[in-house]
């Protein structure tokens, strides 16, 4: 059910508002977790999609573990009931009362990004006596055996560990008591349609366990990361992303050890389409370029993706009807980025029309701010009209 | 006074911050009210560069006026005790409440940027009988007398008003009788820094004053908007943006009317320098490209002009001594957006350093977002230390 299903009740709102569908949500949820269950795969929520607390609610009533990217995270996830022993914590930069609040909860595992990280985490694990559980996180663009790139624009980036580490690592684990390597973490990146590229994946990931392997390195978990994507272009067409697909051909390629736990991190296919921004038009006009334009009281404040990525949103009229005409369509920001469409294909606009951004749930709100002094935006839940 | 002669003081500190030289503030928005000064020039600083508060106390104790973007602008200006007789309000898709709001406040001027946004606000205003003054915001690309762009990239925008909609508007004023043309308002862009560009555009200004005289509309002001540009790569070669050549160029170009006053919306030049965002080392490590990698506790969601305009900020170590290397500067937020710079040239850096962000102190705090849930920036003041 998408918002136009709410559109009596959604015009008498105050505008612009986050609209979740949460009988999708919860459709969506409950089929990540049914598909990943026929290989015991465990999934973990990438929560920095959405921290919306209902969204946060629905995650942990479907029994997901969660993805954080922050203490912040980890302490939101940990306080609304998510299980600390489900919980990874990634990011290249965590600070020493990050890694310390973790640490006292006990999670899964910390993905680790270098071998200073690792000498911290040790460290910070040996004031209370504890063992931290690791996981490297490896680029799987970068071949072990001769620490050579493949693509080198994937491997001059900021994220994973490089062999040259990892091999230091190896080498001074017994100087580095309180940390125990359990898994190996990717992330190959986002909005990721095509199977083939995650197959392609799993290849290497079996070429680099076999590495570790090698080393002598026991791998209680493999962590795929996130990145499985979502149709934008057409909502309604599957608003439930091919869940059974993504983990089946990780099963058909994936070489697993026995008693090996694999997890992924996803986070815009569970919640992307569940969401939408919701906006009236304010005014209509016609630039000199002879361009029609709805200038609509959402901002890149509230929705920043398609200034920050050139990202494409369908959007929608909730009240107009008749033939389609293009309009571009812009916010209230004083910043020439602030434009959620150059041409989307409208019924005529008027001012007072309800428009929606569809596909907004995942890096929408999650990334609002305050930017021209504007108020953060609302959300409304379907199962609260 | 950059952050670096507070370095013992800052070192003390938990990271990432925000550093505001107040001093330097100081001076600059003195300098700037003093070379506006000598023709008679009121300058409104433009909230929308930084409403840090003890920023604002600053801009309202050095007498300035304020270009405000949204109705919570306006009343952050109006209870920080600036003037509302001062305020300009400027925005695309300004709605009812903040018209409102602003109407009730009596401020200077609206600056307009559609029809239907006159017939709006003239509306608005007759609800309490009050009459708004307003200023067309004119695209000084467009050619009034054939309304025809001169160069199509800016005529396609979202700002400004067509002069066909001027013509219909001025056609209209009778039956607008609540609004009241007083001016017409222009932005050229921001960051410039070459001088000869503000004197065309004073050529392009007094062609369309010429127009609207012929039309018999009397302009009791003109408001030329910002723009002015700042040293991003030498912040302390020339700290205080050019002032006396910037309103120089504007005086011996601009033709102005007897009784005619003329308006600045000034933001970055005004406040950028005086702003730094200071941040900790938590960890270094190498790419498997080779490259050095130094991560930070200060990320995009502190500064995002990197991320989103692939803007440049001087970064400098507080902290570190010996010859410069260079070094990708990457915050702790999982995206690979987030990296401040890919060649930093900085002294040896360690976990621990203070590292500094330059010239951050507009579009820098004031675009802060909690994406990864990260706690927003803190601010810094160096007459506070
Ligand atoms: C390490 C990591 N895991 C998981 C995710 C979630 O990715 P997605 O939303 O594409 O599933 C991200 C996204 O940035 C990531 O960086
Ligand atoms: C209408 C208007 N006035 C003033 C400004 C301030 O510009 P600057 O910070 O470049 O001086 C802006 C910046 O976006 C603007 O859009």
């Amino acid at each position: 059910m998408s918002a136009r299903q709410y559109t009596d009740q959604l015009q008498k709102l105050d505008t612009p508002f986050y609209f979740y569908d949460m009988q999708l949500l919860a459709d969506t949820l409950a089929k990540a977790v049914a598909e990943a269950g026929k290989y015991g795969y465990k999934v973990h929520y990438a929560l920095k999609a959405n921290f919306d607390p209902r969204i946060v609610a629905a995650i942990r009533k479907a029994g997901l573990g969660v993805d954080c990217v922050s203490g912040n995270e980890v302490r939101l996830a940990i306080e609304s009931g998510c299980l600390a022993s489900e919980i990874v914590f990634a990011g290249v930069a965590k600070s020493d009362k990050e890694i310390r609040y973790a640490l006292g909860q006990d999670i899964f595992s910390f993905n680790c990004e270098s071998l200073q990280e690792l000498e911290v985490i040790n460290a910070l694990a040996a004031e209370t006596g504890r063992t931290a559980r690791i996981a490297l996180r490896i680029n799987p663009d970068v071949d072990p055996r001769t620490h050579k790139h493949i693509s080198t624009g994937q491997a001059d980036s900021k994220f994973g560990i490089s062999y040259t580490e990892i091999n230091e690592a190896i080498r001074s684990l017994n100087r580095l008591p309180n940390i125990r390597i359990v898994g190996i973490h990717f992330h190959i990146g986002s909005q990721i349609t095509d199977m083939e590229v995650f197959g392609n994946f799993c290849v290497k990931v079996n070429k680099i366990q076999q590495w570790f392997v090698e080393q002598g390195i026991e791998l209680k978990h493999l962590n795929l990361g996130g990145g499985l994507g979502v149709g934008y272009n057409d909502p309604d067409g599957k608003p439930i992303p091919d869940f059974a697909g993504y983990f089946g051909i990780v099963n058909r390629t994936l070489e697993t050890k026995p008693g090996q736990t694999v997890h992924f991190e996803l986070g815009r296919s569970l919640v992307a389409q569940s969401g939408e921004l919701v906006t009236r038009v304010l005014y209509t006009k016609q630039n000199a370029a002879g361009r029609q334009i709805a200038l609509v009281d959402a901002g890149m404040t509230d929705l920043i993706r398609p200034a920050l990525y050139q990202a494409h949103h369908k959007i929608e009229s909730l009240t107009g009807q008749g033939p389609l005409q293009p309009y571009m369509v812009a916010g209230p920001v004083c910043e020439s980025s602030d434009v959620f469409a150059k041409e989307a294909l409208l019924p005529e606009v008027k001012r007072g029309d309800l428009l929606t951004i569809r596909t907004a749930g995942a890096y929408g709100s999650a990334m609002a701010s305050r930017y021209n002094l504007r108020d953060l935006p609302r959300s409304v839940y379907s199962d609260e009209l």
